[in-house]
């Protein structure tokens, strides 16, 4: 109960504070956005000491080296850290964007506005520089933020948020203090009694893996905004060209293993993939990826490995379902179009999937029938990112269908409501 | 169990439907509506015999009068739910709106389009034409539907949709038997069993009284679009044109007072409180309306109402959070803006709330702050409509910020994806 009634406490501050972010201009907004950068920045003698402090708690815990290294704020990771903020604050403002506007026959002026949406939680896992990250993303859109990180990261986190917010009042003595909010607690509990609050909560966008992202899914009466994972596909149709389907393999599989957006499994057509499977078997040998194929495809990649063959073994049922993170790619021969799209729907996490064609009308069909968030045509599922589609910034990448999907911006953390402008109009 | 295994296998077969209704062309899914409205017409006779029975279902169960009217299908209702459905087949299609485009520096060509959601469940109470309404838009924006309406319409609900799915294969073979389907079982254990399977279902609209729809919402998995009720407020500013004030209050309040959004509370600026409360209360009067009302507001209204003032009593706490759905209003006499915004804030339900006021840069203050799905200056709060604001129909309204907010017409119906269009694109 006491977690309870702590986190309530806490939510109705950042409910208070919300209103009090949202009636700021966009000049305030980037002007305190800028304070903030600066007092991060300056302050990387405190932030160092802090993080040292977590360091020691992770360093208890077992964390492993690559955990501990994410958990590291050095000075370098701080001033890439503060420059973010700058950048946020350089972004067109999505607030008040016009999204529709009618005038009824009655006169009535009807107007569609992008809005705050209120209270947003962001939920993650080790790096503390997603707390100015997400901070600073959540203010530009007059959100206000309630933010649980790592129990690891927990002095680096709540340092972040003060130094953010007493930059903030520097500039802005009216800025809220709640504006910004850490949980103050590595209490496992916090996390759905603060999900319960629907009155105060929006928004939870939990960051991370599919373990953490799962519970905070269960647990919560607050909307989620999420992916699970990312077990993405590229089909490589037998219309190809295949020089620039080995390309965009190489490029989904390789450029970066460990992101959502990377191929977790190749789909090649029969009729070429006893010239297909052997080429792209022998690109991909040159990162000493591994294989996981159905029966027919065995001998095929074997052939493109010569005495790599080693790398190749049988998929069986798990695979076809599973985000890799790494050099290990899941390949299938498929008879056409049908079972390629069949094998998506019935595998895929609803992320990120190509097709490599020369065929138009194919394409248009798997471009239509694939119901994820983002589908490709001849060019490479790693696209799927907010820099890379131009939004400037990324919160996080969404499967769901309500509310955001695909990469999530600084649009997507607006709502909009619709205003009204009459002259007395009344219904008849 | 048991109805958990049933509800799966509904909910399976609805998904797989859902891709086969969402690759249906335009003029393909208005051809099926068409078909299907006269089908529904032809079968009068059928349709009166099972909800005769449905009746007679009714009557055993104790319902009202008002309950049994609104559970008849007279035949005038009949072709009335067909016309519906003709209405529906005339509305633009909101499936394939190219929502953005842009074109990357790399040349990738990125488009965001509206597509359907998929599987739609609609949990609603007693009229059956609202299966026939509700199916017909779900359909028209190319998703899968499951209704579940109340039990005592159970024999109406399925001969609708049965009626509809055989039009639709009439004109179109492949047109999927599980396009539109029926919960067919009264069990209450089906509703918290169904929306259950996120893996199958993807929205869920409830509309009703707000017991059923909380009962939906704190059982969903799924992600649930509704409004619990509507508090609205007409706040008439010291500057208003108060014969216009009045107008709009009467409009707001007794045009059909059983709607959500009409107005339940009233708030006056002290300035003119004395000059428009008696006022009101006595434009009011002609509708036997009672006023609740705070201790200042009570001598002005009673010396508008002369020797109705019985009709006026002290508000409690309750009463300014209370959808009356009747000729019932509460008052309260605010010092100004502040003080209005503040109580909507608090005792709202984030409908739709108006202002009436000359003065513009209070009306843009009021339009901006106060956090409601519709706000108005100047207009009555009963335009909060699908067709009163042009979209054509409309499947509801909310009051949520996380997906449609304010009416839901047929683009609410729709999610969307991004499309990449590539020549070979990589990411470097």
């Amino acid at each position: 109960m006491a977690i309870l009634e702590d986190m309530t406490d806490l939510a109705r501050r950042a409910k208070a504070a919300s209103r009090q972010v949202a009636r700021l201009t966009s000049v305030d907004r980037n002007r305190v956005l800028l304070s903030m950068a600066d007092a991060l920045q300056k302050a990387t003698v405190e932030l160092q000491v802090a993080n040292a402090l977590d360091r020691e708690v992770g360093r208890a815990m077992g964390l492993s080296a690559a955990m501990l290294d994410r958990l590291t704020l050095d000075s370098a990771r701080i001033i890439a850290m503060a420059q973010g903020v700058r950048d946020v604050a350089t972004l067109p403002d999505p607030v008040n964007r016009v999204l529709d506007e009618r005038i009824r026959p009655n006169g009535l002026r009807l107007r569609k506005i992008a809005v705050p949406i209120g209270v947003v939680v962001i939920i993650y896992e080790s790096r503390p520089n997603v707390t100015a990250d997400a901070a600073s993303l959540c203010l530009k859109t007059g959100n206000a933020t309630i933010l649980r990180g790592g129990k690891e990261a927990l002095n680096s986190n709540r340092l972040i948020a003060s130094i953010m917010v007493s930059a903030a009042r520097a500039v802005m003595a009216n800025f809220p203090e709640d504006g910004i909010l850490v949980v103050p607690t590595a209490d496992r509990e916090a996390i759905p009694a603060l999900l319960s609050l629907t009155q105060y909560v929006d928004l939870c966008m939990p960051r991370g893996g599919e373990g953490l992202i799962r519970a905070v899914t269960a647990c919560s009466k607050v909307p989620v905004i999420k992916h699970y994972k990312g077990v993405c596909h590229v089909y490589v149709q037998g219309d190809a060209d295949l020089r620039m389907a080995e390309e965009i393999v190489f490029n989904a599989k390789c450029q970066r293993p460990s992101t959502c957006n990377a191929a977790e499994t190749l789909l090649v057509d029969q009729t070429i993939a006893d010239r297909f499977l052997p080429q792209i078997a022998s690109r991909l040998a040159t990162k000493d990826v591994s294989f996981h194929a159905d029966i027919e495809a065995i001998p095929l990649l074997r052939s493109g490995l010569g005495d790599r063959g080693f790398q190749v073994q049988e998929a069986n049922s798990e695979d076809w379902s599973t985000e890799y993170n790494d050099y290990v790619i899941n390949v299938r021969i498929v008879k056409g179009l049908e079972e390629a799209i069949q094998h998506i729907t019935d595998y895929g996490s609803g992320h990120s999937d190509a097709i490599i064609t020369a065929d138009e009308t194919v394409a248009e069909r798997f471009l239509s029938e694939v119901d994820s968030a983002a589908v490709y045509w001849n060019a490479s599922t790693r696209f799927t990112d907010g820099g890379e589609f131009g939004m400037g910034a990324e919160i996080g990448i969404s499967t769901d269908k309500i509310g955001a999907r695909g990469p999530m911006g600084l649009e997507e953390l607006c709502t909009y409501k619709w205003q009204g402008f009459g002259t007395g109009q009344i219904r008849s």
